[in-house]
């Protein structure tokens, strides 16, 4: 059982932030993400692209900004359970609550803080009959640790910058990397299409377009690949097969947790502190719903900073908090790090 | 008259990204602001010193993200009336206010942002009997324009870093600066102390203390500054007198414009837009309050943007709007400019 102050489903940006504001007032976060990174849709949709609406930054990339919101957020040592989707939620009579993952893991805490974004990101899964049979036994629908691929046989299919990234990371690793698309055409950044061009001539990709995987072989293990290309089918050898076809976020489970839900988010008391109906579980960002939301990235950062606020009360009730600045009180780490202003010197100039 | 869309009161972190959100909007907007640059408190109280506190940056200088929020929204093309005080507003019967400075300017806008922060920053005067004789005729308490002490004999009170800093500017540019402080003890960043320190030797600043100047002579302009040390009157050939004592915020004038004041703050309606009891009038920032209200920078930012929305309503009436993230639409700037996301290609890799 995995214990911590603030469970945080979601490790989107409005979760990653929340971990900083809740190490401001001591409160330890632990994040369940069903993508195997953090960054939510700034990392799974458009990690490349500039954003331009986040206040003090001209221009900041997606991933970029993921990553400062990480580092922003170590010294306060968050844990993580990510490629688990949260699935159900249970009320303890403590009044604390029980989350329990896809894969089963449990996690306890007082305040649950849902960042769920637009839901947990599914993948789009191909229609090929027997795939359910190889999952986690050579198929895989996002990757979670590239290493698991050294020196196998790895076939990809998909043509946008996912699998053009994938296959040019894997084309160092793997023993084998196959490219598989329907088109000839590929949709993604120049540069990576230009790198799998250069990666194809050197005969580090083998590239097969226009075509499709169609079936898949193997007794317990998956260990072949069936791609028809102009009406023939080619069997390829393969440890792994990874189709990144898109992940599409689904509310999913958490429309079942008993939360107030409309247009497909849940409804929150944003006149305070962005609770939902059931008390102990706030809503914050793009999950929540409320007179006027915008889903926009720095409302999900104020919602959660007023969300710790009321997550503070719980943890420590009759306690009184005194709001400090960090320009003024300095930080203290949960790993003992410290960072403050520098002071002004008293000095005589003679 | 100065017409704009958003008339802002108050140019400090909130005002400055409010110009951004309206250029999204495509509203424009102004600035009023007593002090002489823009900024607020990051500007006046400590624009050296570090912020942790705001999303996305681990650290970033206070007086760099005023920098940054500036060049943010610099491509909406904000107009500024520095140095000045709103002292009126008055309904207009288009629904338009008028709002008047100290000195005699006026602005007309739909909407009035008032993101005044803990009001406007006044300065605190030496008791010098005739000082306000002088003020405007030698006498300043705050620099707008450096340049108008080129080649002239100026005296600077103070100990602080305001003090320190604009002794060390000057030095550069006046025919002579002298520098009187009640203590021989200066409260500042090191570097500024050091500073201090050397161009005193090099004679380029003239150091006096522990003095204090109790005395200001002139007919018309300012002529001379009596300074007491060591209970011995010293007289200094002076055309500028600047004691920099700090400059503390009060509320001031807005407090009598009928708005709903609690613990010295403007009461919104956080429920939605930070409307105040005034339809058309909003308030925004360190300026507003609510039920759980938090006196922070990114709160304002918040603030700012669901304020932008209503505005936009109120400016155009019955226009739909639909709102599109940055990243996918761009910026289109008043200037002309324009910023985009470079855009996927599609290319057959053969
Ligand atoms: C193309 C595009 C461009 C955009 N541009 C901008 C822009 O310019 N400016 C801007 O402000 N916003 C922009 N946005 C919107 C912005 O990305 C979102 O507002 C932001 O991602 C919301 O952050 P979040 O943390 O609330 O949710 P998300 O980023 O959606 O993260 C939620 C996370 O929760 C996880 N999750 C959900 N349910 C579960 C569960 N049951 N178990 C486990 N994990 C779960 C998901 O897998 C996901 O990783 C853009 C969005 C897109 C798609
Ligand atoms: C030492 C210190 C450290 C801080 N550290 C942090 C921190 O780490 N993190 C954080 O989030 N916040 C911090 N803060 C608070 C932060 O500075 C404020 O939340 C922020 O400045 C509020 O921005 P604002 O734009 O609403 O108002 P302000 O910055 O106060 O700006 C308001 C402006 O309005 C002007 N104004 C007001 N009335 C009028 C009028 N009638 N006419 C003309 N002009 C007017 C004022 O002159 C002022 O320039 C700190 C504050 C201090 C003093």
């Amino acid at each position: 059982m995995i214990k911590t102050d603030i469970l945080i489903i979601g490790a989107g940006p409005t979760g990653l932030f929340t971990v900083f504001e809740a190490g401001l007032l001591k409160l330890k976060c632990h994040l369940i993400d069903a993508l195997a990174q953090p960054g939510g849709q700034l990392a799974e949709i458009y990690p490349k692209k500039p954003i331009y609406d986040i206040p003090g930054f001209p221009e900041v990339g997606a991933g970029e900004l993921v990553d400062n919101l990480l580092e922003q957020g170590k010294q306060f040592q968050p844990g993580f359970t990510l490629g688990e989707r949260a699935e159900t939620i249970e009320k303890q009579e403590d009044g604390s609550f029980i989350v329990t993952t896809t894969k089963g893991t449990k996690h306890q805490a007082p305040v649950v803080a849902i960042a769920g974004g637009l839901g947990s990101f599914e993948p789009r899964k191909p229609v090929i009959p027997n795939i359910h049979e190889f999952e986690d036994k050579g198929v895989a629908y996002m990757i979670k640790d590239p290493e698991v691929y050294r020196d196998k046989k790895v076939v990809i299919a998909g043509g946008g910058d996912s699998a053009l990234d994938w296959s040019i990371y894997l084309a160092d690793i793997a023993k084998e990397v196959t490219l598989v698309h329907r088109r000839n055409e590929f949709r993604g950044a120049l540069d990576s299409v230009e790198k799998v061009r250069e990666l194809k001539m050197l005969g580090k990709i083998n590239l097969i377009t226009p075509a499709e995987v169609v079936g898949l072989g193997g007794v317990d293990e998956l260990k072949e690949v069936v791609i028809e290309k102009n009406e023939e089918q080619i069997s390829v050898e393969a440890d792994a097969f990874i189709p990144l076809f898109g992940l599409s976020p689904k509310l999913g489970p958490i429309s079942n947790w008993g939360l107030e839900i409309e247009k497909n988010a849940i409804v929150v008391d944003n006149s305070l502190d962005y609770q939902t109906n059931i008390p102990g579980v706030f809503a914050i960002g793009d999950v929540n719903t409320y007179p006027g939301k915008l889903k926009l990235i720095l409302c999900g950062f104020h919602e959660a900073t007023m969300m710790c606020q009321s997550a503070y009360k719980i943890i420590n009730p009759g306690k009184r908090y005194v709001m400090k600045y960090t320009t003024v009180s300095g930080i203290d780490g949960f790993d003992g790090s410290r960072k403050e202003a520098e002071k002004a010197v008293v000095q005589a100039i003679e």
